[in-house]
């Protein structure tokens, strides 16, 4: 039903819930699973908490990396409850965060990423995200259990699709408002990178200052053109500095 | 933290999901739990499950009937995925229920019912009930796991409690407009059984048109106030019939 959406679930620790988050999505019309290095998978846990939603299970794709799970996707909501040192666009409301979501499926793939059960997800994981969004909870209780988290935004995002806006109502957004995949970004990154070190401006690899970078570019949210522009710019720096 | 709002669960199956239930409602502030007749509790299998939220299932109160859980609430919503013979006023987007939900919880004890996991709520349970709601799913697979469906009606609560008109913004219901308890309710349903026998109308019990008056009268939902005005109708009728 939900087509263009993944649910991604990062290192699971438990096997059930594999199963029951299988379920959650399926009862919400989103068929897309993908596991990164569970822990314990295939597992006779994760089929019996799917109970109807075996199918999901036995079709998930299990991949290396978070990398590899979303590289061909648009938007990528990394939900987590607890900040992070690089903050991400984040929205505080997933009802929000579905209707944008929605949105973006409509012509490219987008991605729901959770994290461990007890450890959520790493900085490195946050950096393959273009949004977070936390789940407003009891202040002295707020950690949902992962399958919880994944009903509860799997549950937005199928209200966010009902209610969408039919193709007649608006038009359709035209090319140059597309965003551009994670791996398009990567390579920008990696372009980026190039420069500045070419340039003398990073004498040695900088983590932070390249993170840093990154994050403001993920704030303005470059379009698909937009990025082409600034890789264009990057290739007249890189053309200008070598000729130098 | 939501003050007035219970959560009841009647028979069920799997002590799990008792625990699930009680991590999920406490994360979204809510920490009034009741057990109509569950089939095991105390047991291990809750415990477990209720992760952080052990001290809702250690204060769950246990009844014998799902009369006696909600005799002090004026609003009981029962989360049913099948419709029922007698339908009762009907939500079917729980965004809508939860704003109703926390305005009467304002004043008034409110409750939300869950079924058992296969067999839901019996006809003689929904008459216990105000209101019925239903979560929107997948029509080829909507049946969402009971503690799912607790975590997503007790979200969109809470949600509806964090957006709630703050008392400056709107004027305090007046009395009137207060609607009676589950219990006051009865007491109306045995008098104006009382009068239809006596009067002749019911040569003998007739459930099904008795019912079909409950249904009737919840469709109106009489405010405390027009409660007491049918019930000093129906008490002339009585003194009238008597008299003749």
């Amino acid at each position: 039903m939900l087509t263009n959406i993944r649910i991604v679930l990062v290192q699971t620790y438990h096997p059930g819930n594999i199963g029951a988050s299988a379920r959650a999505m399926k009862t919400m019309g989103i068929d897309d699973l993908v596991l990164v290095t569970p822990r314990r998978f295939p597992d006779p846990e994760a089929t019996r908490l799917a109970a109807g939603a075996q199918d999901l299970v036995e079709g998930a794709r299990v991949v290396e990396s978070l990398t590899e799970a979303v590289a061909d996707c648009v938007m990528v909501v990394g939900a987590s409850a607890r900040l992070r040192s690089l903050p991400l666009p984040h929205f505080d409301e997933p009802e929000v965060m579905a209707r944008e979501l929605v949105s973006h499926a409509g012509h490219d793939r987008v991605a729901l990423v959770f994290g461990r059960e007890r450890f959520g997800l790493t900085n490195d994981e946050i950096r393959c995200c273009s949004h977070q969004v936390s789940i407003p909870a009891n202040p002295d209780y707020g950690i949902l259990n992962l399958s919880q988290a994944v009903q509860v935004l799997a549950y937005e995002t199928f209200k966010a699709w009902r209610q969408r806006p039919q193709s007649g109502d608006s038009p359709i957004s035209p090319a140059a408002e597309r965003m551009p995949t994670r791996q398009q970004i990567d390579h920008f990154h990696a372009h980026l990178g190039r420069v500045m070190r070419q340039s003398g401006f990073l004498t040695q690899p900088h983590a932070r200052t390249e993170a840093h970078l990154h994050a403001l570019f993920a704030r303005a949210q470059p379009s698909r053109r937009e990025l082409s522009l600034l890789r264009g710019l990057l290739a007249s720096l890189e053309r200008d500095s070598t000729a130098q």
